[in-house]
């Protein structure tokens, strides 16, 4: 069973946190670079981060490849002086062949590159207590009072001595524009400050997304696997408890023995979790829906035909609102055709990927504007 | 790198002929499980296989894993006999607990399972030799004539006497009515006979789809790995030489250096071929795609932003025809959001799969029709 993608360099952020959180636990050597402007176009986007090593190892990606090894370089630098910096990279530019890559990117991409160090403690921390967190950083500062790497951080109870604070009246006029960001942001605004102008990054981070499996067949593991690889944090929920082994599932995080009608106990974070049901068992799912029902999951996923959940649906207690059958997929998964175990796991994959990140899961050809929208606040 | 599944259950078609393979080849004894018929729903449909060894180890999925073991067990029955024989389950019954599912699948299942002998060399020759081939099997037959696992097929040059044949007058009722089939086709259907009425099994076999990647920097993996899992067979063609180094790309069948006016010279099977250009080089993208168009693959993915296809597009020498932009996916993709590797990698394969299966991407519950059309000519 393939379970998160063993390749370095297509890490999730959940992967990535979970590399930072051992270098800062092992107090180990390391420098973060991290997206934090694109002007034009760019493979990643502003949020995009790489850790790296002193021997120049990296998790993650900053660009397609182009930058990857002068990024790596910076990092090293930064390690050796534990000084941050901003390093922008013009690939507009036709001479851009010393990237070996000839007219690629089309953009100008800024990397912050900052050493690992414990002023991070607290946003993993708040992250893996599944609360969102913002993390205010200077990249550019004409204020003498403001360096580069001057750190605030909203959202979490510790605190953290390892960077220079930013006065509220900084970290305030961006602060109020994110609070009801329903998604990961990544901004640089320009802030004027009482001896200059401070650019400042603002990174709302949110916990990573929870697949909630509820069935126990060997179909749950394409659907598992791929959902792991994709940086959900994966849990299955089975009805029966001798299939209650973690063995069967390896690529959940979580394995868990329940009652069909006691699923709802299951779910720890309602908000950030998107359930499928495939027991195959219809008494089953009749019931695990129901339960389901009554969270605040914005995604419950039904496996099979329309004609299954019709009957489904008319055998339970309540009658659906507009609302819960706006959260509910039944049948589930994107209309990508195939049979196939892993072609099925796809379908419902694919579909969470769409739901959580608010698309529509139809060919990006055939969608009007810019494939990414610019967050308004920028 | 993850490449294909490794769990044996989520096997593709690809990875299943390439076990039927080795056991013809090294005279194995096995048993081929095949769903032939399914009244009402099921989680395969009919052409899901699965190969089982004596001990009972089986690769590939005839259901949602409810029926495994009475296949299995069915099959070293088989394996002990050689006798190929037609087992119908019925899940529609109350009582079918018994398959340790309760109101699971609610449909009835015919599989056929026969002896893995050489009957399957004309098939999985042609296949290999990226031919269409065509099976046709007697599941049922109340004509002394004919037996269960009688054989006939189309679309090969070599002939195997592993198995009786089948008079004309039962394959061609059958076999002109899936002449101009373009995807895998498996039926069933009553033919009668000089002595009765024979149930025949017809199933037109494809050739693994085959994705052609044009690039060389590492957010190429992602695409490959998905893509191999989901069976596609996968060649990597880089335009700069240094770069076509085959540990690269581990989920790649075929790693080669090419000019980019050039990549129609690397396409094997035209219709067969999905061509993704990635190489974050504009001019190398417009020749590569300039070549393409000279070819008959029906789809070219290419990564980037509107405008920069826009500019590709305009400094083109040939102009679009109508046929061209159909099969030209710019920007490539299903709509899924996010901008990691692995979320770009799962945008891209998602749309392989559903231009594949010739579906649309966008969600299944606003899908109008059953989620699988039955094949017309049963």
């Amino acid at each position: 069973m393939t379970g998160p993608a063993t390749d370095p360099w297509s890490a999730t952020q959940r992967t990535i946190r979970t590399s930072m959180r051992e270098h800062v636990d092992a107090a180990a050597d390391a420098a973060v670079a991290t997206v934090v402007h694109v002007e034009g176009s760019g493979y990643r986007r502003p949020g995009a981060r790489m850790v790296v090593d002193p021997d120049g190892d990296s998790h993650g990606a900053v660009t397609a490849g182009c930058l990857e090894d002068s990024v790596v370089d910076a990092a090293r630098r930064t390690i050796d002086d534990g000084r941050s910096r901003l390093h922008t990279y013009d690939l507009r530019d036709d001479d851009a062949d010393i990237w070996g890559l000839g007219l690629g990117c089309n953009g100008v991409v800024d990397v912050l590159v900052e050493p690992l160090d414990t002023s991070f403690t607290p946003v993993l921390d708040a992250l893996d207590a599944n609360r969102p967190v913002t993390v205010f950083t200077v990249v550019a500062s004409s204020d003498p009072a403001l360096a580069v790497g001057d750190r605030h951080i909203v959202g979490h109870d510790t605190v953290s001595t390892a960077r220079d604070p930013l006065p509220d009246t900084v970290v305030e006029p961006v602060a109020s524009r994110l609070d009801d960001a329903t998604e990961d942001v990544a901004v640089t605004t320009d802030v004027e400050t009482a001896a200059g102008t401070a650019r400042v990054f603002a990174n709302r981070l949110l916990p990573a997304p929870e697949l909630l499996v509820f069935g126990g067949q060997p179909d749950v593991n394409p659907v598992t696997s791929l959902a792991a690889r994709t940086g959900f944090r994966v849990r299955v929920a089975t009805a029966r408890g001798a299939w209650a082994d973690a063995d069967r599932f390896p690529s959940a995080d979580d394995v868990v023995s329940t009652r069909p009608a006691d699923l709802d106990a299951v779910v720890d974070v309602p908000e950030h979790t998107y359930a499928v049901l495939m027991s195959h068992n219809a008494l089953d799912d009749r019931l695990a829906l129901d339960a389901l029902l009554d969270t605040d999951v914005p995604y419950v996923g039904v496996l099979g035909p329309r004609s299954r959940f019709r009957e489904l649906r008319e055998a339970m207690d309540r009658s659906l609102t507009a609302a819960d059958e706006a959260r509910i997929a039944a049948p589930c998964g994107l209309d990508l055709g195939g049979d196939e175990p892993t072609a099925i796991g796809f379908s419902i994959v694919s579909e969470l990927l769409a739901v959580h990140n608010d698309r529509s899961g139809g060919r990006l050809v055939e969608r009007p504007g810019p494939i990414h929208e610019r967050p308004e606040i920028t």
